[in-house]
């Protein structure tokens, strides 16, 4: 995976040498100078620079940008930053703004607003225009994660009796609004979804050709309170440019475009990611994230982890007079429990994601263990020979038995290791749960305590303690 | 994240009824049945099981599905499961599947085949119509994980001096062979690149206007050797439905189309994953990987993670005095190390990500691992205490003294984990590396031998050994 390449000039000071640019053009009147550093810090992915001008400087880069150029911003932005952003702004301004940008990514933005002040999101939409606020308000109620959250009313739905060429005219009447359709809708009187027609056909079609003999009606959609992760799926899936939503009596109420979708993929592996590490997910852009916010999302795990690792405390104290005939027992404790997690790192952490993108089922869950099982004794041996080999240099003088305690531990481990880590998430994937629960440190952890159990009860029975 | 949701009967048995069912029905010729079987494979993501479908039933099956759609279900494979089954077809059928799906998909196929059987190949090309064969020829030279690798040759391109009407005469020509656009690109008389036409655009506009006043020339193009995660984070961020692929001097040589770019962003994903969990990258499906293959991507960094951690036996070793006098010192290693090894863990998942996705660059160093830190000094001091109070609990008699070493153990090793996981992956970042090398494996086995040392000089120090 290729590294973000940075600059090597770049630094802190750059940064502010960008915003106080900026901030000059603004002070200065110089327009262009003011877009070609806005646009810099587009390119630059240094947006959030923009939070750091004042109300009056925002509302004169208002001024020279226009409501256009400066709402394709913010939807660049994070919700909240952008959310931020208006907030410092004139209530006309903020109102100008919202209706320059799509009604999803006004929403999300609202949304966040209406969080903290609700009396501003009123006095905003109310200096809106009438039908622009309307939408945003029918959005709304929508949690941000389900279809709802991400579609927008903005569609072209015609009636099944209209003609190819009459169709041509009403998109021609509607461009100004909506400038960027994949596919005009189909729908009856009712509004209920009939079809849709792509434009591609419609360009080839003969002109006084009825849209329903046009259309296709074995079509997608999704409800409105569909998750977010399985609308990615099916539109990347199958390759969809864009995602009818209905109600419960499939009617046509918006659409989600292809273009969301990457966006959410790119969040869930996010999430996905976040788990595996052992903490919860942030749902903030790391950059939000304060460090009260960041201990919140991950004392938790740590605190479960910790007290069920006491039980190596209490495993050790079980095992004292043991420990304290071979002493040297214990000097390689942390290497065979540290082996022991990463292989068991290794598999959770292919199978989690094997598992989210669909490589595998829970079908599959018997090939899958006896491979894992395989794989850790390929592992095992390996590595077992080479702890053999490592024990055998400890101490005066080399003790045979020690070392084979110790070699034949890490062979049980890898292959517990795997083994166990191949098993887990199948099961919570079986149970409904969210199998990204196994995360590295978990297995770290679980194999931690039964390792140490396994390696004492090997080094009681060889050498017979 | 949702899970995958399987039937509660789903097992074993189940996938070869499907498979017995497809076969049955294949050997009675009922085509309706098998068209049915074919489809629920597809529903289900069971395509792989076709793989287990002789020759003969699969000519069969050709037969029954026709080329269209058994090429359709191809292309749903991975690449390698179907040029497998490819190898078990006769040529002429081969050739026919291979001309009824994308070049793009095609090539891929044939790239695979191509390793281990040339001579199939080439005699696959020559039984296709010789325009099919040369398109998949030329594409064959890209590397896949490269812009080359990802474009067809099949678009749609004029001249400029053509008009709207005559641009869609032109489309319906070669509507046969491309059913898909989104854009007309407009080139020259040498075939370079001069600008896009939306289809959106060309539906509105009238019909004499010259595609060279309606075209846009500000637009996004690749050269062929970019590598597919730039063009996957170019066609996400500005939501193309297409790119243009161009060579060095500008000519157009082909378009990535939309529908290739979540899986790109997808698999770039499961490769972090792979690494952060301690792994190389699959970079096949997991059921097809071999015992033999999973051990080849783990058995490096386990290796290399083993060695690093002898060094926690020679400390050890060489701390042997003070363990004896405070036996009970060794008791909370494992929990010690393993905390600092979860939260370092945590750490180094966020900000990989973040890093990858572009949340953070290099020149937010400061503000992240000050932001780390103090987060670690809050995970530790409630940790610490708790790590205390348990240590007080140990033994006949509480000794304070330890109970102090063991929780100011805690505190600091927490920080010098935090600080230690931010550090490193944007370090790596700067220095042009991949910042996933410091994968969750990495940074337990790295606080597992300075936790050590910490842990050592602490009860050094404050049990004055």
């Amino acid at each position: 995976m290729s590294t973000q390449v940075d600059d090597e000039l770049e630094s802190r000071s750059e940064e502010f040498d960008l915003l106080d640019a900026l901030k000059s053009a603004i002070d200065a009147g110089d327009e262009d100078r003011a877009r070609q550093l806005a646009g810099r810090m587009l390119d630059d992915d240094a947006l959030e620079l923009l939070e750091d001008l004042n109300g009056r400087e925002l509302a004169r880069l208002f001024v020279f940008l226009g409501e256009e150029s400066l709402g394709q911003l913010l939807t660049r932005l994070d919700h909240r930053d952008a959310a931020a952003i208006l907030t410092r702004m004139s209530v006309a301004q903020a109102a100008d703004l919202l209706e320059a940008i799509d009604p999803d990514d006004a929403t999300d933005i609202v949304q966040v607003l209406n969080e903290s002040n609700p009396e501003s999101v009123e006095s905003i939409l109310v200096e809106m225009e009438s039908s622009e606020a309307a939408e945003i308000r029918e959005l709304m109620p929508y949690d941000e994660d389900t279809a709802g959250g991400l579609m927008t009313p903005e569609f072209v739905a015609v009636f099944p009796d209209l003609r190819a060429d009459e169709t041509v005219t009403a998109l021609r009447k509607v461009a100004d609004e909506i400038s960027n359709v994949q596919y005009v809708y189909v729908i009856d009187r009712e509004e209920h979804l009939l079809g849709a027609l792509s434009l591609h056909k419609l360009v080839l079609s003969q002109p006084y050709t009825q849209v329903a003999d046009l259309m296709s009606t074995e079509i997608w959609s999704v409800r409105a309170d569909e998750d977010q992760e399985v609308v990615a799926r099916i539109v990347s899936e199958r390759g969809l440019l864009a995602l009818p939503v209905v109600d419960d009596e499939n009617h046509l109420i918006g659409i989600i475009t292809h273009d969301d979708i990457s966006e959410i993929i790119e969040d869930e592996a996010t999430e996905d990611m976040e788990r595996l590490g052992g903490s919860s997910p942030l749902d903030v852009p790391y950059l939000r994230a304060s460090p009260v916010l960041l201990f919140k999302k991950r004392i938790v795990w740590l605190l479960v982890l910790f007290f069920a690792q006491f039980i190596t405390v209490s495993i050790q104290t079980h095992y004292q007079d043991i420990l304290a005939q071979v002493t040297l027992l214990a000097v390689f404790i942390p290497i065979l429990i540290g082996t022991g997690g990463n292989v068991g790192s290794q598999t959770v952490s292919t199978l989690i994601r094997a598992l989210a993108v669909g490589e595998i089922q829970t079908r599959h869950v018997f090939r899958i263990i006896g491979k894992e099982a395989l794989t850790g004794v390929l592992l095992g041996v390996v590595m077992g020979c080479l702890m053999f080999g490592r024990a055998m240099l400890v101490g005066e003088e080399a003790d045979v038995n020690l070392a084979v305690v110790v070699g034949l531990t890490v062979l049980v481990l890898t292959t517990w290791a795997a083994t166990v880590g191949s098993i887990l998430p199948i099961l919570l994937s079986k149970l409904r749960m969210d199998p990204a629960v196994v995360s590295a440190p978990f297995i770290s952890s679980f194999v931690d305590g039964t390792g140490l159990i396994i390696y004492f009860t090997l080094a009681h029975r060889i050498l017979d303690l």
